[in-house]
């Protein structure tokens, strides 16, 4: 069954399903906590099915995002500084109904996370962010990271739950992370020494990215991992040898709409399909992979063309045809979707929602 | 007035209003017709704000964006190639009910636009895509567009309106553009040369994207304007010359959510929020000006978070501050949000739905 009208961003469920258990048997394997970052699918029928494959909980980075997903889950961990009024009062008041962890790496967030949670007579759980070299967010010493930790401790409303932290900087092929997840590990022990010192307990250590999934358990103390675009896959994760092209179960079929300039054929899907992301491993490969043209380069992107350079192809798309396109980065293209296609073993595409797509804060 | 969270995408209503006129008054000035490309607010309140500061009509990319301006305005010209049996058969439900035209670039397209309006029993306006050195859609030479002009004037269903083009690879300032524009005007020239001596009329033909519109009056035979961007601008606007900072009627105000990292503030929009485009005219500006902080560079961003140096900065912005960015291309960034605020004269902030956004076709 086809899409009736493209650029259709079509998932097939067979490989999210083989993709979600894949997961699951890892974490379950090494004993880990898995917390899936639903920032990728923002689909609460996909979140469902991470949690009858195990999960424990679900990650969001947004408090709009904690909402939705509290309709399907019970325990919500938003990887995100919850600095501002706005965030912090409706995190409040969505702690009252589920378990709510957030991650913070200032005393001012935590004060502020405190003061909405008393408002609202709640408790709000914390993890202390940490950076381990990623350096986004997060405390940079392990003497910083005791402070917040002692701070949080002694707060009412607040509740230390333990240490969080993201290793988005290494995005390295699995077999060549060893030293970068160990530096990670001796980063992690410091800190958590310290707190032993002091009294403190870490009873949750969360990490992992997709990239690092299937590697966490270098990583000593690790007790949960957060993984997001596992559930789809892309063309970053093919480059950079996280997953293979048969993984990716995500894809943007588009219609050839244009071939009136020598050389190339223009499908209709742009920027506002594809997003600008470029490949992180392979800046130069373009836009996208199309499946049924592997020598097809997606090589410029306007809000609505796709322009495919098709002059190294053995053969080329005609004009009207329709073209398979496995994204860059999978997570943003979702998220300019109000719905997408979901894709039955029987091969019936069914309408799927993006529930959490379009929130504020 | 401040918004009530952040990222919030604010609209200024006094710029906008300058601009609309700034763009109408040109126009009038050179008895150019102007028809504003929606896809840059995808708002009917501000389409109708252009029908109502003399534009002729509405310029769309989508079938669905016609559909939905369709309730404001009753002449919508579809600038993009509407291949696919799934838009050729929306499109003449609409032409049914306004008057429509479509830009065609192929034989194969006339076509089917042909055959769909003649099952609808309506007649759909033709302009004949010419490439004039932009190298994505678009004719090549005269002889190509004369030989679709020549099988759209004898088709039932379609009328022979005229010549589209889109001058979106100049991007120099205007001062420079002559060159350029005498270019676009031979290649026009020749065109309808040909077609006059075939006895083929154009009524009308169509340009001009916000860079070049101020420039249009260099362009013989043009009779209409096309541009987006105009309605707000943006960093691409300011850094190509094409406008002022005082401009920019969009900007995006942010909260800054982590200041762990030395010499980084952390904003609370990534590219969900700013797309990942680049500002063609300065690519290495980073993503986006921080009004209140013009020292500051958005130097990276990931989904959710924008990483700011500020190490070039006197003052720096503290934890839980608001500031204000003129984002790099305003158009993708309005696509990615449901809604915006529109301020008015006197401050208020009202919601403005983007009524177009998230269309599949």
């Amino acid at each position: 069954m086809d899409p009736p009208a493209t650029p259709a961003l079509v998932i097939d469920g067979t490989t999210v399903v083989q993709n979600l258990n894949r997961m699951a048997d890892y974490a379950d394997s090494h004993d880990l906590d898995l917390r899936p970052h639903t920032k990728t699918h923002k689909s609460l029928q996909l979140a469902d099915l991470q949690l009858g494959a195990g999960a424990v909980g679900l990650t969001v980075a947004k408090v709009g995002e904690a909402e939705v997903m509290s309709e399907v889950c019970q325990d919500v961990l938003v990887a995100y500084p919850a600095i501002d009024p706005a965030r912090t009062a409706r995190l409040a008041h969505l702690a009252k109904h589920i378990t709510l962890r957030v991650a913070v790496d200032s005393i001012e967030g935590a004060k502020q996370i405190a003061a909405a949670a008393n408002r609202a007579k709640t408790t709000i759980g914390i993890l202390v962010d940490l950076d381990v070299g990623m350096g986004r967010t997060g405390l940079q010493t392990p003497g910083e990271a005791l402070k917040l930790a002692a701070m949080v401790d002694r707060s009412p409303g607040l509740r230390l739950d333990g240490l969080l932290f993201y290793p988005g900087h290494i995005q390295c092929p699995p077999a060549e992370q060893e030293p970068a997840l160990a530096e990670v590990s001796r980063k992690l022990s410091d800190a958590l020494e310290l707190w032993a010192e002091h009294g403190l307990e870490a009873r949750v250590i969360s990490g992992g990215s997709t990239p690092t999934a299937f590697q966490s358990h270098l990583v000593a103390d690790l007790t949960e991992i957060r993984p997001g675009t596992y559930i789809y896959n892309d063309m970053n994760g093919v480059h950079g040898g996280f997953c293979t092209l048969e993984d990716c179960a995500a894809t943007i079929i588009c219609t050839v709409v244009s071939t009136a300039v020598p050389g190339q054929v223009v499908l209709d899907a742009g920027t506002k399909t594809f997003t600008s992301d470029r490949c992180g491993p392979a800046p130069d490969s373009g836009h996208g992979y199309i499946v049924e043209y592997p020598d097809a380069v997606i090589n410029k992107l306007t809000e609505e063309h796709g322009q495919v350079d098709v002059r190294k192809c053995s053969r080329v798309p005609k004009l009207g045809e329709r073209v398979t396109v496995i994204p860059n980065h999978v997570c943003p293209c979702i998220n300019l979707q109000t719905a997408v296609w979901l894709r039955d073993e029987d091969g019936t595409l069914v309408e799927l929602p993006i529930d959490a797509r379009g929130l504020v804060i």
